[in-house]
């Protein structure tokens, strides 16, 4: 059913509008409702973390311009930064074309990752073996306290 | 259990390695056996799509460094390109800090979308109306003949 708006629009044109209701009513969030957000800092392009957006958290971003997930692990809303100050300001936020993922572009204040890394992708493979490649640039001790991740 | 083993690694320092094969135990594939693949073209930073790998889409990646998925509505592996020509090369490949999201730095050979356009991604939310601002640089029948998506 919502697999079938974005299956009748995928031709249009540059330049087609819809109002965002619209397609906020056909998004494909899964069964627990939600939908995977991959964010990117927006001008060097790097990819800095996947987390799940709620309707409620999509909402809220658009709104206040602060990036705000759905944490699974808590049950709630989480917004980005709110104990750890490393916050993501929202420059754009993308729908791709089934409908099931987003993509925002943010200006990341300090480290994504949890760890205190600039971002959450730190172990690469490399032939047989897995390489941990990135240092902390904060330590969570710090941006945490005494508060888990 | 999984968390675990990303948790006790979180503060190595760089330069830290694993054998691959222990960490592809500890990957948190989610309920369906699959855990999300971003995939980013790995020079310009351009975020293409999301897809997803099962266990064994992720080994034939990293055996044949052509990108495989899996299909969750096709329910069977999915070779990137087999159909439309339209391949993944894979130029690194990394694990998230839980381990559940994989980042593919891939040479894209066209569009990655299955509507011809470079990337999934082309859906903007601009106030409350949400715009389609990318054009297509194949034609999908073309791409896939009669063939489905």
């Amino acid at each position: 059913m919502s697999k079938d708006f974005f299956k009748q629009h995928e031709r249009e044109d540059s330049g087609f509008t819809l109002p965002l209701e619209e397609l906020l009513e056909q998004l494909n969030f899964n069964e627990a409702g939600l939908v995977p957000a991959i964010a990117q800092q927006h001008d060097s392009g790097e990819v800095l973390m996947m987390a799940w957006m709620s309707r409620e958290a999509l909402e809220e971003t658009l709104r206040s311009g602060q990036v705000c997930y759905y944490s699974r692990s808590r049950g709630t809303l989480w917004r980005k930064g709110e104990t750890s100050g490393q916050q993501q300001a929202l420059k754009s936020l993308r729908v791709d074309c089934d409908g099931d993922t987003l993509l925002l572009q943010v200006e990341q204040t300090g480290a994504a990752c949890h760890t205190g890394r600039r971002d959450c992708f730190y172990w690469r493979v490399d032939g047989d073996q897995v390489v941990l490649d990135k240092d902390t640039q904060a330590n969570p001790d710090d941006l945490y306290g005494k508060l888990p991740g």
